[in-house]
């Protein structure tokens, strides 16, 4: 087995106490999220500059690096440096060559949350792979749901991030917050790469939105099952159905509406009060 | 005057019907919103690919020039021609010559809600400019945040986009739903540059989150009044301070907290009852 990469700790603290008024003309102490400029260099070459919170800086440049396809093997990385000073995180190849020029070229700003660089080439190898569907229970979703919310630290204190877990059954196996969802996705896959953890069997739950850029990384991370408490994007499900992602969007307390993959899931736990009439019209409004 | 730009009209529905199951195991209908790859090309050079609804196409492209001063002054461009078939936008300048390579450098992937690209000259130029202020009446507030309240079509519908509203006092001017909160706030900022319409007196209402890259385009619009319904981040408060912007977020119903700026509020209708003591220990967790 090759090393693994020696990474820097340089976690910020993800909230800072500031003096804001209220509308009773109040001044009072309330938090905000943290938000720092982390300019990417892999051997020294400029890949681009993430807006983040902080919390996890040597995975999310990990995860940026895989979910980019900008480098395909852990190995090939000796060593990433934090220094928030200067807001860069320095990578060092093993080759000492950086990025190729090929792999930098045709970018997509998407919707995400945040990033929105997405190089085109991840979209071409992604149809290349075929996930497993992975069968769900009701009841369990039901139990996931109350545990991954006693979970968002920051949102609570701070508000303006999103939250992403990867979970096994109802198990939280990683939480990350951040200013922006990609980040927190791509940190995800950053610890998941690095702990050579299988997305096969995993739950991807999210705060954010399940756009095309949320369900591609998904995709590129092996996990077949996405949880959301807020929608689907058209572009989101379409990218599911082509690749055979389940996605259950509007996910809060018993409510759920599957968008795709409903043969997933067994009903053991159906509510036993009956929707309301015009839970019906609103549907899709929550 | 020189001639305005000549513009295509091709605005596309933004929300498709879909089937979706739900948590009693039944099948029905709801709407998720759209979310377009559209290539941005200026004399066949290639920019960037915005993930958008495709409400205000043209819009959105002219704002994207704009906010990042890509294109100084509108009478360069001679026509802007959206072709959905092609996933393309085209510019035509009146030299043909498209942008600068020097314009085109140093990229900053933001937590923008969507987007995320920002060519960094944007940020030097921008300390250039000073901010009038605008003296705002609490019962005003409250009056917008009401009227504006009607005017979220697609996520009522749909969900998974956010509104961005230009508003002269308790007036709404425009208002854009987009998948990506950074192309709502681009197509209001081309349709305000396209109808050569002041910011100086304007409030800018957003349903997103008030991020350094939000309260960016807010300053090269001349907006110095920043509405949210969702929190700030610490980076957009401390760009607002530096600007002389005033922000106001986790506006709702009689609710809200200004971050920035509490002077120019008149407290004209502070609510009558007080709040309970708990909401001091979760003041900011809305």
């Amino acid at each position: 087995m090759p090393d693994k990469p020696i990474l820097s700790d340089a976690r910020l603290s993800p909230t800072h106490a500031i003096e804001a008024v209220d509308e009773y003309g109040r001044s009072r102490e309330v938090h905000v999220a943290g938000e720092r400029p982390l300019t990417l260099k892999v051997d020294d070459r400029e890949i681009v500059t993430l807006m983040t919170l902080g919390n996890y800086p040597e995975a999310l440049t990990l995860g940026y690096l895989r979910n980019q396809r900008l480098i395909d093997n852990l190995d090939e990385i000796i060593r990433i440096q934090v220094d928030w000073d200067q807001e860069r995180v320095d990578v060092s190849t093993r080759g000492g060559e950086g990025i190729q020029d090929e792999r930098m070229e045709g970018r997509t700003v998407t919707t995400g949350c945040g990033q929105g660089t997405v190089f085109s080439c991840t979209l071409d190898k992604l149809y290349g792979q075929k996930l497993t569907a992975l069968q769900v229970r009701q009841s369990r979703l039901y139990e996931l749901l109350r545990v991954v919310n006693d979970y968002n630290a920051v949102y609570r204190q701070a508000g303006a991030v999103h939250g992403c877990a990867l979970c096994r059954d109802t198990e939280i196996l990683m939480f990350v917050e951040d200013v922006g969802r990609h980040n927190a996705v791509d940190a995800i896959a950053g610890m998941m790469w690095l702990e050579a953890v299988p997305g096969e069997d995993k739950i991807f739950y999210t705060t954010g939105r399940l756009t095309s850029e949320i369900v591609m990384k998904a995709a590129q991370m092996n996990i077949s099952l996405l949880l959301s408490r807020s929608g689907v994007s058209h572009m989101g499900l379409e990218l599911a159905q082509d690749l055979g992602i389940t996605l259950i969007a509007r996910a809060k307390g018993q409510h759920f509406l599957i968008y795709n993959g409903a043969e997933q899931i067994t009903f053991d736990a159906v509510p036993v009060s009956k929707p309301q009439p015009r839970a019906r019209t609103r549907a899709a409004s929550v």
